[in-house]
């Protein structure tokens, strides 16, 4: 059975985004901050059409997250800041399940990517995603409230965290009040280094 | 020379204390949920004058933390709301040097605590602090504020927070905001268990 994974990168206070993300600014004013651990691994850059890269602790963690993961479920709005940045062929090389109110033919781009546009509902596009990775893991993408409703609703099997050494201070949050529908987290794997620190919690139902 | 230290039992979404805390309830609604993980184990019962406890490896991060430190620098708060709490003896059996704006002659009190009630400044409690450590380490306890105030001050080597794996949603955080003052922090040891994450930050200035 496919794992339903999740993997965010979070500053040490809890963002995901600094303030003001959108389309032309993904990540939002100091949102690199999080991320700068991931840009100049090999695993990452081999996914942006960038030859050569570091091959460190880090490197391995982001290569099994792409390795794993046969289909993607995505909120729109990561969908909608994405689309802009992410350019031909984008980093995924999987079917990816949109997941939107606004139906839309299916999108493949280059590399094995495929935007498809779910209108009935997490569940449904959770299952689609499941059989198109036929037999591999699914990724549930952000943005942040992507992530922590299908927390919520008991769709998620795991959730890895990159706590980056930052304090942010302001911004999108991962969690942003209690957490409805009691799943509880247990530490399940800790990968540490100096850029980062990736803590992976079983999701217990 | 000694290393100022604070140590912090965090909440997966950032928590240190949950909502309502004060001094009939230290840790406010919830909170305990971030300190579960202490409380079994063999060197926190042996300050509370408890005997027998787990060693596992949780515990000795909790008995290097207390071996180390040979005095304390407390926010007010803190020292407010422990006061109630902290039974004859208290667990510190070092001198604890209080920040507070209302002078108050030194209170010694069994097992070695003396609370020393400090009114010229954070930089004047860590120097008599230190003094006092005669060699070993200050611990810069709570409250969150006064940890982060150190922090911003530069008065503080290392941060280690605790992270324990539950969403807590709503109290006191340990940042809430910006952090000012230009220090950056580098991760520096994980150790992980079952119950927590614990991760020490070394501070850069």
């Amino acid at each position: 059975m496919s794992t339903v994974f999740a993997s965010v990168s979070v500053s040490l206070d809890g963002f995901v985004a600094g303030p003001d993300a959108g389309p032309r600014n993904p990540l939002g004013d100091g949102g690199s901050k999080m991320h700068r651990w991931v840009f100049d691994l090999e695993a990452w850059r081999e996914r942006q059409g960038v030859e050569s890269g570091e091959r460190i602790r880090d490197n391995e963690i982001v290569k099994e997250e792409f390795d794993r993961a046969g289909a993607y479920v995505m909120g729109r709005r990561m969908f909608d800041e994405g689309e802009v940045a992410w350019a031909d062929p984008p980093p995924f090389r999987a079917p990816v399940f949109v997941l939107t109110h606004n139906s839309r033919e299916p999108w493949g781009r280059k590399g094995g990517t495929t935007f498809e546009f779910v209108t009935d509902g997490p569940v449904s596009a959770v299952e689609q995603a499941r059989e198109a990775a036929d037999g591999k893991d699914v990724r549930v993408s952000g943005g942040a409230a992507a992530v922590r409703q299908r927390l919520e609703a008991g769709l998620l099997d795991e959730l890895e965290v990159h706590i980056a050494p930052v304090v942010l201070g302001a911004g999108t949050r991962l969690f942003d009040g209690p957490l409805a529908g009691g799943s509880r987290l247990e530490p399940d794997r800790v990968v540490d280094s100096p850029a980062v620190t990736h803590v992976r919690y079983r999701v217990l139902r």
